[in-house]
């Protein structure tokens, strides 16, 4: 077969590789039928993240058909056609007992990390009955898709962890795919505002396109001064941070308000300041985490009404063997009004 | 009357100042029987909180005898015997509605601070039918004493956001009185472990006799070491902040688990550096707050009961016209062995 293999930094190719087999009795070996690339992704082309080495193909997110299942495998068989989760979970150790699936003791995230992973033409996927979900007739692909991993982060991290409600005013600062997806399922909750913040204007047109009530732009505008305006001074309920970089991290500090929660999305290189000499007395609640996928079963019945519709983030489309050229597109995203890009195994 | 007189830096005097009279229908007038001295008292005494200005009664905490109510308070007499709430409240605000009193419109924080304190023989109480608390008969004074501040404020702060758990391990760092209140509560909730974090051997071994099932000295011992073999590597559930530096704040992030909380209880006058590049993906949660005093009636039926005895928090004992005297005591508290100190008002 075909996949997107890394041999360090800014080198990953589309070449021959073994065709991945079963390893244990809860494996499945899953056909791919469409992926997409992620931020993450891009870290670890920059040399960001050691633990991915040199020969493991990319990728955590995608839908496929089963192509044969391990002796163990309950809920899968070969023909059924899966969305699979980026995060792999045995179901039974203590953190999965939790519901804590992103720190599995034998999964996590390991696809396209410590395991090869979805930007290929199959895939063997660890844990099968608690990491693969039927995919629903009547669910596009594309939506589907989105479930992998940018609608669940979006939704558990930014907006389950940030504690929207009714009527309250939620900054996201930070209009990227993950941004989005915040947005989209924020609106589950009837937020009276939504404010994105975000140095891109076509990305910021694009907000207000899903829903943002308002828009503010760092380059042009102090967000401190906008935001009081806009809440008499108060701050806001809920500040989702999107992109993982002190700058914004420090606005939703500047933003908040008492009794407040700021819920960290962005995935940090660095450590940040913490003005706690300001933030020690004003009752705020901060959240960090990497997603759970615990609510994927929610959001694909969501997805299935259609109070969401998640393929909108989608804005570019290659074949699966244009990988290398849809990497250099989603490369430079803001430039390229890139989203989210879809790649199809034909 | 006498009271405490603040004139800036290090300048705090037991000196004559006029009685305080009504200046709105919902103010009472408490003659103090019983009052105390914070940490944050010695912070202004310091200069640092430069809201406090010269001429500024201080001291937060107290009991007392109503001497005199305004015409709209409903729920006090003259002579009915009260706790006085270090935090004043209008009930009415958009805050209050919340029960985040601690932010309240007209109120928050502002005995001894913005408005003449409880360490004198009298005390303007605004809001009194919010602010005060009913002392019951057969509750002791010196536990009703621990109500106005340190107790609520170790329980909400500490443990509620803390959100402790049976069989759960938390870490406090920090014995002073705070870090005791929180000791005392969190049993509450049956933890599995409480593990006391201090340098000071004395304050340890009262830790150990008031609930404490494992001390750290970390000037002895790595506390990162020593907590991963209590926890088979994993850390603590909820690490409680008592201290308000930089050092003990880095503690707590060195020994949270996984899916863990961080409850800030320390007041910070420096930012700090918070490692989101080791916490963005291990759903942590953090948070910080000044005390709403939501949980005082729980706290008071608790006391009432027996299941808490805050009294034995209280080690040094003075008459309030020694005030002085007591906070040079206080000042030095770990070398006095003081935890808390009583002034009473004969």
């Amino acid at each position: 077969m075909k996949a997107l293999v890394y041999h360090g930094p800014s080198n990953a190719k589309w070449e021959e590789k073994q065709q991945p087999k079963l390893l244990k009795p809860s494996d499945a070996i899953v056909r791919i039928v469409k992926t997409t690339i992620c931020g993450t992704d891009l870290h670890i082309l920059k040399g960001d993240v050691p633990a991915v080495t040199d020969g493991r193909t990319l990728g955590h997110e995608g839908i496929g058909i089963i192509e044969e299942v391990g002796a163990s495998v309950q809920q899968f068989k070969k023909g059924d056609k899966v969305i699979i989760s980026c995060i792999t979970s045995c179901g039974s150790c203590s953190y999965c007992k939790k519901s804590l699936y992103a720190h599995c003791k034998d999964g996590g995230w390991i696809l396209g990390h410590k395991i090869d992973g979805t930007q290929a033409e199959y895939v063997r996927i660890p844990h099968a009955d608690n990491s693969l979900y039927h995919l629903p007739e009547g669910l596009d692909e594309e939506s589907a898709l989105m479930l992998s991993d940018i609608l669940p982060t979006g939704f558990e991290i930014g907006v389950l962890n940030g504690q929207v409600q009714p009527g309250q005013t939620v900054a996201i600062v930070g209009a990227g795919p993950i941004g989005m997806a915040a947005l989209l399922t924020a609106q589950f909750y009837a937020p009276g505002r939504i404010i994105m913040v975000d140095t891109d204007e076509s990305r910021l047109e694009t907000a207000k396109r899903f829903g943002a009530t308002d828009i503010i732009n760092p380059a042009k505008q102090d967000v401190k001064s906008v935001i009081d305006q806009l809440t008499d001074g108060v701050g806001v309920d809920v500040a989702i941070e999107c992109v993982g970089v002190e700058p914004t991290f420090a606005i939703c500090q500047q933003i908040i308000a008492p009794g407040g929660h700021i819920a960290n999305v962005g995935v940090h290189g660095k450590s940040v300041e913490l003005h706690l000499e300001d933030l020690w007395i004003k009752n705020i609640t901060l959240t960090t985490g990497l997603v759970n996928t615990s609510s994927t079963p929610m959001l694909l019945k969501s997805c299935c009404a259609k109070t969401i519709e998640p393929n909108k983030l989608v804005t570019h489309h290659f074949a699966l063997s244009d990988i290398e050229e849809a990497y250099k597109v989603f490369g430079h995203a803001a430039q390229e009004k890139a989203m989210k890009v879809v790649l199809s195994n034909s």
